[in-house]
C-alpha cells in the first residue's frame, strides 16, 4: 500500500510572524523566497488575515492589497489561504452582508483562493454569510471550529459543529486550535467521529500552536485519524507561540503509512531565507518558549498579561490570582465563550472589574453587549440575572436573531467616508481598508505614497548593536588599575564605577 | 480499564544543562529545589554523569562525590541516576576491570541506584563488566543501546542488541538517542519487537532530545509500543538541543492509556525554579532551537561545528561542504560507528584531514587505533586496506579481543599517582577522580579548599548587564561619572556627549 498523502499548509507569511514577532513581517522580506515557497509543494500559503491587514497600515506603510497581488503574483502555482473573522471580515465589529460580499469579492479577484472562515464564539450564524459569499466567487470555502475546553465542549459537540458547517457547504473543515489547548486524544477523537459521521472524504485541515509543547504530537495523532492538510511554520520561524516545524513534520511521517509530497531543497532554502531575517526582527519577539500554564489555567498566555497590565496601571498588581480565579466564574456566567479575540479581551477585563470594584458592580460596554447576545450565541446558556443587568444600564434589548440581521445596508455611506480622505485612491479595495480600520485607514492614505517602511533592523544595525553589546558585556565593573607614562614620568591609574 | 503507568526520569540535573549550557550548573542553584524533585514522583532522577564530573573540577572547583552525596542525602526517596559510558568509566580510555569494579560500589556506596551504561560503538563487550559490576553491587544495571542511522542498522539488529544486554543480566533496556535521530515509527517498531522478542515486562527506558523537533511524536510512539519509562526536562530546562519538556508529556496522555503519577504542583515548583536559575548561564547556551539538517547529513550538530572550526584553523573555511560528503566515506571505512563522543570526533578528524592532505594519506593516532580494534567492534567491516596502512604508520597490531583485556591491573599504580598529588585527601574517590581526569584533577586538588565556585551571573550582575546593554543600545545620552585615582588623589571625571 503506497502511502497516504498528507498536505501541509505553510504559515510562515502570516500566523509565524503574527505569532513571534508581532507581525511586523515586511513584504520586502518575503519576496526573494516566494519562488521557493510557490514550488515546495505545500497544499496552500497562509499569507493574509486581520492582523497582517492592520499591520500593514500601522505599521508599515504598505497596502495590504497590494502586498495580495504581490503574493499572487510570485506564487503562480500555489493555493493562497487568508484567515477571515465570518461577519466581522478582518475588523472588530460585525459588517453588513453586502460589505462581507465586496469584501470577499475583492479578496478573490485580488488572488484569494482558500478562505479559511471562523467565529470567535463559534456562533455559525457569524460564518454562514461569509461562507456563502466564498462559494459564490468559487472559492474554496473553509468552515473552522475554534478548539476550546469547557465543561460544556465535549468531542459530540464538535462534530456537530462540523456538520453545521458541512451544511453551509464547507469544502473543508478546519480544526483551529489557536491556544495550543489541542490534546493528541481529543484530536484524534473529533477527526475520526467527523470522518466517521460525514464520510472519510470530508477534508479536515489541522491549525496547532506550539506554546505548550504537546502538538506535535497532536498533528501526528491527527493524521492517524485521518486528517488531510495540517498546519506547520518553516523551522526557523516556528516554535514558541507560533508553529510547529515544517521540516519536522516531513521526517516525522517516514516510514509510517502517510508522507508529505514537499521537497526538502526547496524547504531548505526557505528556511535559511527566514534564519537570515528574523534576527531583524528580534526586538518584537516574545520570549516564550513552552508554556503548559494554560491547561492548568484555561487562560491563554496574551489574555494573561493583558489583564496583568489592567491591574498594574489601577496599582493591583498583586491581585492576579483572584482575578485568575474569577475568570471561570465570568466565562461560565457568559455561557463559556472560547477565549480568543474579541472574547479573551471582554471576558478578562469584566473579571478584573469584578475583583477590583466587587463582582459584576459594574459591566463593561462590551461585556454588556456579550451577555445581550450582540456578538452571538455561545454554548452555554448565559446567566439571566447578568442578562437584566446588563439590559438596565445599557438601555438595550437582549438579541436572539444573528447580530448582523440588525444592520442596514452601509457600502454607499461607506463608500462616502471613504471619499472624504486625503490620498483615497477610488477603489473599493481602498473603502474596505477604511471600513475595516476607520481609525487607522485615513493616516495610512495620506503617507502612502512614501511606500512601504520595514521596521526591522537592516545589517549594519545589528552588526552595531552587537559590537555595542560586547562592549556592554566587557564594560568596567570592577576597579581596574592601569599604569601610565606621560613625559616619561608613570602613575598608577585606578578606574572604577563611581 | 485503568490507564497504564508511565514513568519519567527527570534529567534537569544531569543532560539538560550539559545540553543547554555546557554543563556549568552549581550545586548552589540545585539545592533549593531537591525536595520538589523528591517528591515529584519520577521514576528517576538523573544527576551524575562524564560531563558533569569532568565540569565540577576544571570549571566549578567542586568535588563530583560530594555533589552525590548531597544528592542523596536532599532527594532520599529518589532513585539517582547516571550515565557510564562502559569501559571507559567518566574518562576517555579504557580501564582495567578493577578500576571499573571500584568505580561502581564508590559510586553506588555514595549514593547512585541506577546505572545507565553505554559504549559510543555499541560494543557489547565494552559494556559486560561494567554491568556485571553493577550487579555485583546489587543496583541497577541499565544496559544501552546507542540508536544511530546507516545502511547496516536495521530494527532486527537493535532487538539482537537488546537481547545480548539482557543476556548480561540488565535489569532495564535503555534506548539512547543523543542525536534526536530517532523517528516515531522506528522507535515503535524496535520497542515493540523487544518487548514480543523478550517478554513485554522487559523494562524500556526511552532517551531522545529535542533537537530536529520529532521526538515527542517518538515518545508517544515509544510509550505505545510499551516503553515504561521516558526521559524529560521539566519544561523550562527544554528544548533546543536538550529534551522535551515534562509538563507537556503529562497533559499530552490525558486521555489515552496512558498516564505519569507526577505532581503537577511540584513540577510547576521545579520550572519556576529552573525559570530563575537558567539566565544566569546564559552565556554558554547555544543558540540552537530546531535543525534538522542532521536527517540529511546523519552529522550532528556538535561534531559538525567541531570541523568547522578545524578547518577554519587550517584557513579552509570554505571546504565544509567536501568535509561534509567525505564523513560518510569515513564512517562506512571504520565500520559504520554511531557519531557520538568520541567516534564522531576520530571520523570528523580524519574527514577533514583527507579533505586536506588527500584521502588517508595521514591517518589521526585515534582514527589507527579505531581501525586496528583498540575502541571495540563495530556493526559493519572495517576497510582491510586501512587496516593494513594503521598498522605500518603505527607498529601496533590490530586486535580482535575486547580492549580492556589488553591492560594489566592498574589500581596500585593509579593509588599511587594520587598520592603523589597536593591536596588529595586519601580515599578512593580522589583516586578515581585522578583516574579518570589525570591531566584536571590535580589542579583541582590544589584549590579543593576554596569551596565552589559559581559560574553563572548574580542576580545583581545580571541587572547591570541589562543595564549596560539597554545603554549601549541608546548610546551615552546622559552625563556619567568615574571616580579616577591617580597618585593616590582621587577625583570625580564626568563624561557627557560633546
Amino acid at each position: 500500500m503506497s502511502p497516504q498523502k498528507i498536505g501541509v499548509t505553510e504559515v510562515a507569511f502570516r500566523d509565524a510572524h503574527q505569532s513571534l514577532f508581532a507581525t511586523r513581517l515586511a513584504m520586502e522580506d518575503m519576496v526573494d523566497v516566494c519562488e521557493e515557497m510557490d514550488q515546495a509543494g505545500f497544499w496552500s500559503v497562509e499569507c493574509w488575515g486581520g492582523a497582517t491587514y492592520d499591520a500593514c497600515i500601522r505599521f508599515l506603510n504598505e497596502d495590504p492589497w497590494e502586498r495580495l497581488r504581490t503574493f499572487r503574483k510570485l506564487l503562480p502555482n500555489s493555493r493562497l489561504q487568508m484567515l477571515l473573522r465570518g461577519q466581522n471580515l478582518l475588523g472588530y465589529r460585525h459588517y453588513e452582508d453586502t460589505v462581507v460580499d465586496k469584501f470577499v469579492e475583492k479578496s478573490a479577484e485580488n488572488g484569494m483562493d482558500v478562505f479559511r472562515v471562523f467565529d470567535a464564539l463559534n456562533d455559525p450564524r457569524n460564518l454562514e454569510h461569509a461562507m456563502k459569499a466564498v462559494k459564490n466567487v468559487g472559492k474554496h470555502a473553509q468552515g473552522t471550529i475554534c478548539y476550546t475546553v469547557s465543561p460544556l465542549h465535549d468531542v459530540e459537540g464538535y462534530i456537530k459543529q462540523a456538520g453545521r458547517l458541512l451544511d453551509m457547504g464547507a469544502d473543508s473543515i478546519a480544526l483551529k486550535d489557536m491556544a495550543a489547548l489541542l490534546k493528541p486524544q481529543p484530536a484524534y477523537d473529533i477527526i475520526r467521529g467527523i470522518k466517521e459521521t460525514y464520510g472519510e472524504d470530508t477534508q479536515i485541515n489541522v491549525h496547532c500552536h506550539s506554546t505548550t509543547g504537546v502538538t506535535m504530537v497532536t498533528l501526528m495523532k491527527a493524521i492517524e485519524a485521518g486528517a488531510d492538510v495540517v498546519d506547520t511554520a518553516i523551522s526557523s520561524m516556528s516554535l514558541g507561540p507560533g508553529h510547529n516545524p515544517t521540516e519536522s513534520l516531513v521526517e516525522m511521517l517516514e516510514g509510517t503509512n502517510y508522507e508529505t509530497d514537499l521537497d526538502m531543497d526547496k524547504l531548505i532554502a526557505i528556511r535559511d531565507h527566514f534564519k537570515k531575517v528574523r534576527p531583524k526582527y528580534k526586538e518584537f519577539e516574545s520570549k516564550t518558549l513552552v508554556d503548559t500554564n494554560i491547561f492548568l489555567s484555561q487562560i491563554p498566555g496574551g489574555m494573561l498579561s493583558n489583564m496583568e497590565s489592567q491591574l498594574t496601571a489601577q496599582g493591583a498588581g498583586d491581585r492576579i490570582d483572584e482575578v485568575m480565579e474569577e475568570v471561570p466564574r465570568v466565562r461560565k456566567d457568559a455561557g463559556f465563550p472560547p477565549l480568543v479575540t474579541p472574547s479573551s479581551q471582554i471576558v478578562g477585563t469584566q473579571a478584573v472589574f469584578n475583583v477590583l470594584m466587587g463582582r459584576y458592580k459594574v459591566l463593561t460596554a462590551e461585556f454588556a453587549d456579550l451577555m445581550l447576545g450582540y456578538y452571538g450565541e455561545c454554548i452555554g446558556e448565559r446567566n439571566p440575572e447578568l442578562i437584566k443587568q446588563a439590559e438596565e444600564q445599557t438601555k438595550k434589548e437582549p438579541i436572539t436573531c444573528r447580530p448582523a440581521d440588525l444592520l442596514e445596508p452601509e457600502w454607499d455611506q461607506l463608500t462616502a467616508a471613504a471619499e472624504e480622505l486625503d490620498g483615497f485612491n477610488g477603489t473599493d479595495e481602498d473603502v474596505l481598508t477604511n471600513a475595516l480600520f476607520p481609525s487607522v485607514a485615513p493616516g495610512f492614505f495620506k503617507t502612502r505614497h512614501e511606500g512601504p517602511k520595514n521596521v526591522g533592523k537592516t545589517e549594519e544595525q545589528m552588526k552595531k548593536e552587537a559590537e555595542a553589546a560586547s562592549g556592554a558585556a566587557n564594560a568596567v565593573r570592577e576597579p581596574i588599575s592601569y599604569r601610565v607614562t606621560v613625559g616619561g614620568r608613570s602613575e598608577t591609574v585606578k578606574v572604577e564605577p563611581a
